[in-house]
């Protein structure tokens, strides 16, 4: 079974923006109207397709990173449009049984509670099937006004993570600094900078069973694997290694075959989830290949070192001890959750 | 020959810190007293060992750039400062007859303007003889409080590189914000948000000639290659390497075998130049391997694929295209620039 950690529903329709709109602008009530087609319709030529052509089973589902909207006006707005987006991905689940695992977005605001953040993941987790959370380490979009991931203002959604056994994939959201670009510098400083953080921090050592996802590959991380061993080593604080394979993965979301392969050896397989990213941010065809850029199955499995143990380790079973909520289920049901529920 | 691209004065006597103190304290008049023994002392078990035993023949020199002191209080402390810098490098210059090529410090300030960047670029390569400078993309420390680097605010600057035809290499400073740790998120977070920034500007179309040396392996964007790519092309803003490989060149700065061959694999090797940051952020012996992590050319030289052309353009060849002040000279005397002169 192929599992693709990384999934986000970017070909929503246009009346889910709409309404964003409409809450910009004050009327909160004006919920978007959606119907079961459009939500078809948006999918089977998009997310779909490519499962099919690509051979991949299950695509952990979540609402668009760049469209989270952390950055927004109120806390209120940031709640509504969150419950609308995970709502639909919920939806989106249900018309396409086995097909996606939703992962919600949470509610998040820059320096706010996370009270609402932890019960939207109660919400989605518990009443929904949701098996994961998107967490942005930045919700002011590249100015970095929270607090970083190790300060114990995280902690209460920690201890729900923790508590409900979900894990959360570490990822920002909109670049609102004229300095950065969204999907490349201010995605791939993200990952970095949120890593950096967290193994600075006394998380790993309060939360022990907290699992965090690294995307995009793990940002700089592996590339400069060597430089975090040394630093780290000098700074007293031990082997890298010992201080967050325990409690963080990395995706597979990388687009040529040297990054890929990079990875591969570097990180140990029990921490490497396969993703794509597909539908998302790296479209099109790579001229040097003909293959397009996003299809990372034919990486993975192009890898010369792999072999078939860790091929199965990197595309399902990782997963599963990453996402425990993704239970397998009797053959032609979903696999991998509660039967969908409505939204309540 | 060996060049080393990328060494900083990381050993400079205490005299120098000491200084920084007064000038912070307000005392602008009391320069340091260093003598010439002192620089020796500080160099000759350390930079200089390193260069014996493994074989360097010449390091780019330059202050070291966590000190850089951009974020200082006052644009005349912050002038006082570099020269300073820059003059003790001149010296050790001096002491050590053709083991180091001096690059510049430059006096930035966040937001100021670059006319006594400017002025010190001039006075240390015209009068000086330095073959390049670094260029602090964020002089604020994380907070990206200055213009992106495609903005006509840096101009001046450029346009004196290339009057002066010295590179500069783009590397950051101090991290200040609190959200980032200087030598692994902030360096290599600012390296990629350095290029992506150039990528999306008019720099190189307007300064056909100039030339930046991304540093540290160039943060994440060789092991990204195919996510910009990708991101690029769909952009319509072509091939990504049409865009920036007639002006960007990567630094070896890498600490393990597979993020060198990435790098070897990735980015063409005339775009390669060798660096090793010793003595810097990166220190001690590889537990793994037994070697000292900041050896990388031992693994350079391990590379399957360099061959002996290659592996001469990424030593040696390569930085003199980019470093032309770099002119070899009579054997015995200095290889690569004017003899020294005192800092006027």
């Amino acid at each position: 079974m192929i599992i693709d950690c990384h999934g986000h529903y970017t070909t929503s329709p246009r009346e889910l923006s709409d309404y964003r709109d409409r809450l910009l602008g004050g009327a909160h009530g004006a919920k978007p109207r959606i119907s079961d087609d459009q939500i078809r319709e948006s999918i089977e030529p998009h997310q779909l397709r490519l499962q099919r052509e690509r051979g991949i089973d299950l695509t952990l589902f979540s609402p668009t990173a760049s469209r989270m909207g952390h950055e927004l006006a109120n806390r209120s707005v940031i709640q509504a449009w969150t419950e609308e987006c995970n709502n639909l991905v919920h939806r989106a689940r249900a018309l396409f049984p086995g097909r996606f695992a939703p992962v919600c977005q949470l509610p998040q605001s820059t320096g706010g509670s996370l009270d609402l953040c932890v019960a939207e993941l109660r919400r989605t987790v518990e009443r929904m099937g949701f098996v994961g959370c998107n967490l942005n380490p930045d919700p002011s979009g590249g100015f970095w006004r929270s607090k970083p991931l190790g300060d114990r203002h995280w902690y209460p959604l920690y201890e729900a993570m923790v508590e409900l056994d979900v894990p959360a994939m570490i990822h920002a959201g909109r670049a609102c600094h004229p300095a950065l670009d969204t999907t490349t510098s201010h995605y791939l400083g993200a990952d970095t900078t949120a890593l950096v953080q967290l193994l600075h921090s006394d998380v790993f050592r309060n939360f022990p069973a907290i699992r965090f996802i690294l995307p995009h590959g793990g940002g700089a991380v592996p590339y400069h694997w060597g430089r975090l061993r040394s630093i780290t080593l000098a700074s007293g604080m031990g082997h890298l290694e010992d201080r967050i394979l325990g409690n963080v993965w990395f995706d597979t979301c990388l687009y040529d075959q040297a990054a890929i392969d990079l990875l591969l050896s570097t990180i140990p397989r029990e921490n490497i989830l396969f993703g794509s990213e597909a539908l998302g941010a790296v479209e099109g065809n790579d001229p040097r290949t003909g293959h397009a850029f996003d299809d990372t199955r034919r990486l993975v499995e192009a890898n010369a070192t792999l072999g078939s143990a860790g091929k199965a380790a990197v595309f399902e079973h990782n997963a599963r001890r990453v996402f425990p909520r993704l239970k397998t289920r009797p053959t032609g049901s979903n696999p991998g959750f509660p039967g969908p529920t409505p939204p309540p």
